[in-house]
């Protein structure tokens, strides 16, 4: 840290993004992506506009935006295209938190919801897990604060059903709640729907998992459109071309192209579900999972001495070292030739510090 | 704005973009864009790059961190690339300002310094340019505060020498000065080799201008590591994937392809001698520009009926509304033809209304 830099952020913790090694080659199962390239439509579109990057994009972002909207059967300005997902958990810690709206989380979920409160000066409280890692959905009832709940939850892959949220948001009329669906692709239910019923809620989603598009950047919010001006007003204020010629392009193959995206789902869930079956079977347990990753720890062995094995041998998989987690490891759903060679890796590691 | 805004922002002003309007097809010359399209090699690179955005970016951006900094002959880390140049003007207001720290800039110069100070809680003073709208130099220096300079300034595109920025640098030497070189290119001369002389020096780029960059987001900043180092903790703490893939990739291949971009900026600065001269044939008054952009005013016309008038005509300049400066329009420069055809339709223009 420099003499120059504000004292305000002296305690700031970044995020820490998932390692990107380059002393060799690895499978990576730990940032949570999707085996599968992009659609060759979203490709295409977006070489297409690589050609006249020389013109701003538009920042309204017109053509994606309604084509999102109508993919969800709203209204075009019910619709916020970000960078990215976390660019619109940020406006809405920014917009929607203060000293009279403090933020609520649980304490083990999307690691950034911490580091995006210290950055915008917002009070926020960490609301514990049960033991099971599930939400106890009445620590959640009349709260009066802005909460902010990944479902389904990362790192745990548990999803809460729908009518449990509407109790949260039915009993906090005066805050706003924020619904953060990156993994709701894989199983569970999205809330979007419910954005023409209630006007303190905002779903927030991404094009990263699903959709293949992570290394793009985009995401996007859902709610009321009086709260997707208020977003507005945020991004006007830090970053009205947000979403790039390219990024856009790319979201709009992507919308086109669905029976990829279906596709890929289903493969996804296909391997999770062998894997799953297959890590039981060497003595792993692990919550039902509704993501695109399974969280899992063994019975006898340490979480991080998987994730150095696995590493030695070539795979990465993602280790918290959080005390109430460090036993688990989140491994992402790749395809079915990754899934086997994790399976063979553990089957050794298992069997050798057995 | 909704009831669940939060009221710390309730007087916020949002950044006005340069309008991109879609009744018809228009000669733009108001957001100060390059007419020329990128290096064929920045897009066929954000094509292949463009068939993998199923990973995330590489949050360090190393390859085309590494390039930039070779360019200049600096270390890579005392580069940071960014979501534009308006990111890392953001992350500078937020890593170098605060209640002892306000920061101070022209009263008429880049439009977003204001809002960027606004969003992130920071005093501000703003400090009158000379009538010419030249700076004064003396009003910087010693003054205690965060400066910010765009130099060239926009949208009066006249440049301040480095000798002059030298006493301002080391008339503050607690506090960061900020360098704005958006326009740099065409004429002005970078401070980019003195952040290895000035610990309290940043300096910021953008590929937008004279690499054609501009739909694709991408802005950088220079300083020593220490200053670099704290930039990347805000960075690391909003937005850590904040260079995607496909624009890393772009940015490499325009530095990869100078001379294109080096023969673009002698065309532009071609043109531009070539329309002050015409302008002043035509009655009009403007500074000297070191800048892709002239900004004009007409010694009888209305700046905003001179704006009216060419957009009725197809052509799009800059008007701003703000009374020290509501007589000029400020004009982008274009290919030889757009720049005709702006002579022409002034001539028009010009000829009626005297």
């Amino acid at each position: 840290m420099s003499e120059f830099f504000s004292k305000k952020y002296a305690s700031l913790e970044p995020y820490t993004p998932g390692e990107q090694p380059r002393d060799m080659q690895y499978i990576k199962l730990n940032t949570n992506e999707s085996p599968f390239p992009p659609s060759e439509k979203a490709s295409r579109y977006a070489y297409e506009e690589a050609k006249k990057l020389n013109l701003y994009s538009d920042p309204e972002s017109k053509v994606l935006t309604e084509k999102m909207a109508a993919y969800y059967g709203l209204e075009a300005n019910q619709v916020l295209m970000t960078n990215g997902s976390d660019e619109i958990l940020n406006f809405a810690f920014m917009a929607f938190c203060d000293d009279e709206h403090p933020a609520a989380f649980a304490n083990i979920t999307y690691g950034f919801y911490p580091v995006f409160a210290e950055i915008d000066k917002v009070p926020y409280v960490e609301i514990p897990l049960n033991e099971d890692f599930t939400i106890n959905v009445d620590d959640y009832i009349g709260i009066n604060k802005t909460i902010f709940i990944a479902n389904p939850n990362a790192p745990t892959s548990i999803a809460l059903p729908i009518s449990e949220i509407r109790r949260i948001i039915e009993s906090n009329p005066n805050n706003i709640v924020v619904i953060d669906e990156a993994y709701v692709d894989f199983g569970a239910e999205s809330c979007v729907p419910l954005v023409n019923e209630y006007k303190n809620l905002l779903v927030t989603q991404t094009f990263s998992k699903s959709r293949s598009l992570a290394g793009g950047r985009l995401g996007m919010g859902f709610a009321c459109k009086e709260l997707i001006q208020d977003l507005n007003t945020i991004k006007y204020s830090t970053n009205p071309y947000n979403v790039n010629r390219m990024t856009g392009a790319a979201g709009i193959g992507a919308l086109e192209d669905d029976e990829y995206t279906k596709a890929n789902i289903k493969t996804i869930m296909e391997n999770r579900a062998w894997t799953m079956e297959e890590l039981k079977k060497l003595g792993f347990t692990m919550p039902d999972s509704m993501t695109n990753f399974i969280f899992a720890k063994h019975e006898k062995i340490d979480g991080g001495e998987i994730y150095q094995k696995l590493r030695e041998k070539g795979i990465l998989v993602r280790h918290f070292t959080k005390p109430l987690i460090c036993q688990y490891n989140r491994i992402t759903v790749g395809t079915k030739e990754q899934m086997e060679a994790l399976i063979n890796a553990l089957r050794e590691i298992t069997e050798v510090s057995l």
